[in-house]
């Protein structure tokens, strides 16, 4: 329960849920190697180039099936919509529409060509980019090509589809959001968490501010951003740059490109007090404790976000560590705590707690156990072997996700787009084992020592109705 | 020290305090006369007429003494900034440059000017609106007019100056506000209250975004909404239109206006959860329970504000009403307790509770009462005595505005500003006056029951550091 929390929190927005687990499994830290792999070594190896128009060009060659994973990640999301003029979503509505047509491709063929292909194709939307993929046969790779290159500068947008469309977001919405209480409640988590800045506003729009999305709006974001200099092609798969230069300069790099704006990501401002949001309601089935604190990226502090990312693992990266086996097995005052840690995007991070209490147990009684308990961690420190242990995991989990087809072309494009650079992304293992235990104390004590945090938490109680507290719930709007 | 917040929430922030006293003074119910005022009779008697350009003229006569105040309000303000770019405070700073000289008149020299002539000036700047002022002899109206219209079309914004103004709002904010916990904290709830939406950020600007205001910002805003069209010109004083006309067409009918953009203002999204901000400071002296609900304004919904004034007025307008009598003075839990209502808005309105504990008494003991006690006002309703008593103090107070030069021209002027029509203003007393028991107990169910609210509260507790509580302070920004 609280996973899904977190998995919304971190929000991408995309049309199926498949991709979730593609982007979990690629997180988990799943083997337990003792000896620590060589991090000097560069992780996908990726050839990059530049298109004659500007489009990067990544290729991650991987040759055990004839197979590949083909991306168009726009360096582009959300965040970049205008903000302040009660209009919300049009990022990923326009996603919805790149499967509408062109003048070659009639609306809603896209995806069907692709299959009787005998490939898959999917796209999604985040804060900070848009991707679409297709996962195919090798040798149908310049036709997916020249299907992505159509969309990237000939869509249609016709308007009775934009019209279905836009029911179906609202229908999207209504299903994932607005009847799913906890990511209601996450989304008004993250509206507080990044108050007055673009993060505040959920990828799907504003319920209210949906319908009053239109042709102008998806049109304008697709002329301002969607150009080859503000893409990036990855290829992954049974591939090299050699096959794969020539086929996109072919069908991308005749494509026109123009300049886009700057990509702005207002800072939150600082605030003088924490936040407590209590959530009751009947759709609940148990109690969670949730807090959220503001954190840099890797883009805005490198060197804190991977020290961030060794803290975390060696807080809460599964049964053994610190967290778990405090609270849930020897204090059983909880069932379930996890800790993680946001920071691929082009802003602000964050981090994110979640915690189930045990029964017989109030989230008061949690929250105090919590609290009382990273109080403890910032006067003692993490251990030396709790550290080295978080970063062996961390290393071995960034290893490994070089062994997929899939995998490799999702943390490259993503990490591209918000804008890291390859070298960057390939010497993550690196970066990792650079955390010295100093590092990982020293962000402890700067974003989670509660006594005095660099920014307030946003706590979450998530209560069921009927537990018994005096319950609240608001009127439906008239 | 609860008005304090009170008077910072509702928002308006110029250059000196004194305004604020006039604010205050012509929303006093000052009177207590028992038989009811005409109702049917226009309050201001006030003259409008349309100039050549589109510019809107409005005079209120009153002869008691040679003087005017001369007024230009211009129908824009904090809310029509652009948003989502990581700057604000630019409709405030251009307030602050105006006075920095056009090709006519050297930087610094219009308030001198004013002043030689034995006036005096100001000038102020709300979400909705921005509003220069003068109060002078009459026969210097024409003079005036000339500095005023002047700078509507010529101002110089000499790159120098904007350097050196934005270091005197700067330590305007660090005065005002940084220095200032209430403030501070009232700006964190007003963030919260109208989340996402562009009354969520103050006028004034952020601390970490103010030092990015450029001229470009300025000018840009200047050249978009400093135009006749979107000027209103309001006299009072000893003059009539027939004085004022030609005046006003001489000086202001000849410039140039051109359209302005539209208005926006986003509704917040209706939030599922409560949301509560505990404040701990050293420099807070005394606790203060502060709650603020989401309400329409009068241009949103005219009936409803206007029973939200009336009940606003039936609760807490005085020491005899209904909330100081139970929790001040029968039941000793709170020293002081106040009501209040804002519906002078383009976007939605607020309202707004505050109380001091008595002493002994926790915020948790305070707020329980208060609780408890709307629970028993919305089950037994307001008694039709004290909404009686209400409208006519409220008509009253409506009726005794006319009696002053300035108060009339600020009350016409800011209403005009945000979307009324001179006929909703003249008519306030019998829009009043048409409030029922019924509508009082309505907006009282709807926007204040604590069981079930149209929309829910932000709750902020304020506590001085060091009484009794375990405190959190957050770390300074590195």
């Amino acid at each position: 329960m609280s996973k899904s929390v977190h998995s919304l929190a971190a929000g991408i927005s995309h049309s199926f849920y498949a991709l979730f687990s593609i982007l979990i499994l690629i997180s988990l830290p799943c083997l337990s190697i003792q000896a620590r792999a060589d991090v000097t070594k560069k992780v996908y190896n990726a050839e990059e180039t530049t298109l004659s128009n500007g489009m990067q060009v990544v290729v991650i060659s991987n040759h055990r099936a004839p197979v590949v994973s083909h991306m168009v990640w726009y360096k582009v999301g959300a965040a970049d919509e205008p903000q302040g003029d009660g209009i919300s979503g049009t990022a990923h509505f326009l996603e919805h529409l790149m499967f509408k047509g062109t003048k070659a491709i009639p609306p809603g063929e896209f995806s069907k060509i692709i299959r009787s292909w005998g490939g898959e194709d999917n796209a999604f939307t985040s804060w900070d980019y848009t991707a679409y993929f297709q996962s195919i046969a090798k040798d149908k790779l310049p036709n997916v090509m020249a299907l992505e290159a159509d969309r990237m500068i000939n869509l249609s947008l016709p308007a009775r589809d934009i019209e279905l469309e836009r029911d179906v977001i609202i229908e999207e919405r209504r299903m994932r959001i607005d009847n799913d209480p906890q990511s209601l409640f996450a989304e008004q988590v993250r509206a507080v968490l990044f108050s007055s800045t673009n993060y505040a506003v959920p990828i799907i729009g504003w319920h209210d501010e949906m319908p009053k999305l239109k042709r102008e709006h998806v049109l304008d974001y697709y002329q301002t951003w969607y150009t080859p200099k503000n893409a990036i092609l990855v290829v992954s798969g049974d591939v090299t740059m050699r096959d794969v230069k020539p086929m996109a300069e072919k069908f991308y790099g005749i494509i026109p490109s123009h300049d886009v704006p700057s990509h702005i990501r207002p800072i939150t401002p600082d605030f003088p007090a924490p936040v407590t949001l209590k959530f009751v309601s009947q759709d609940l089935h148990q109690p969670v404790f949730l807090q959220a604190w503001r954190a840099p990226s890797y883009l805005m502090n490198k060197r804190e976000a991977f020290a961030l990312d060794v803290l975390m693992e060696a807080l809460s990266g599964g049964a053994s560590t610190e967290l778990y086996q405090s609270l849930v097995v020897k204090r059983k005052i909880a069932t379930d705590i996890s800790l993680s840690f946001e920071g691929d995007s082009r802003g602000e991070g964050s981090i994110w707690l979640s915690a189930v209490p045990a029964p017989n147990v109030t989230l008061e009684e949690l929250q105090k156990a919590i609290h009382d308990k990273f109080i403890d961690l910032v006067a003692s420190g993490l251990t030396p072997i709790s550290v080295e242990k978080a970063k062996t995991r961390l290393i071995d989990s960034e290893i490994y996700a070089r062994d997929s087809v899939m995998g490799p072309a999702m943390v490259v494009g993503q990490s591209l787009s918000y804008g890291l650079t390859l070298e960057e992304i390939e010497t993550r293992p690196a970066q990792i084992e650079a955390v010295t235990l100093d590092d990982a104390n020293a962000v402890l004590k700067i974003y989670l020592d509660p006594l005095s945090p660099k920014h307030f938490p946003v706590i979450g109680l998530m209560m069921p109705q009927g537990s018994g507290k005096t319950t609240t719930t608001n009127k439906k709007a008239q």
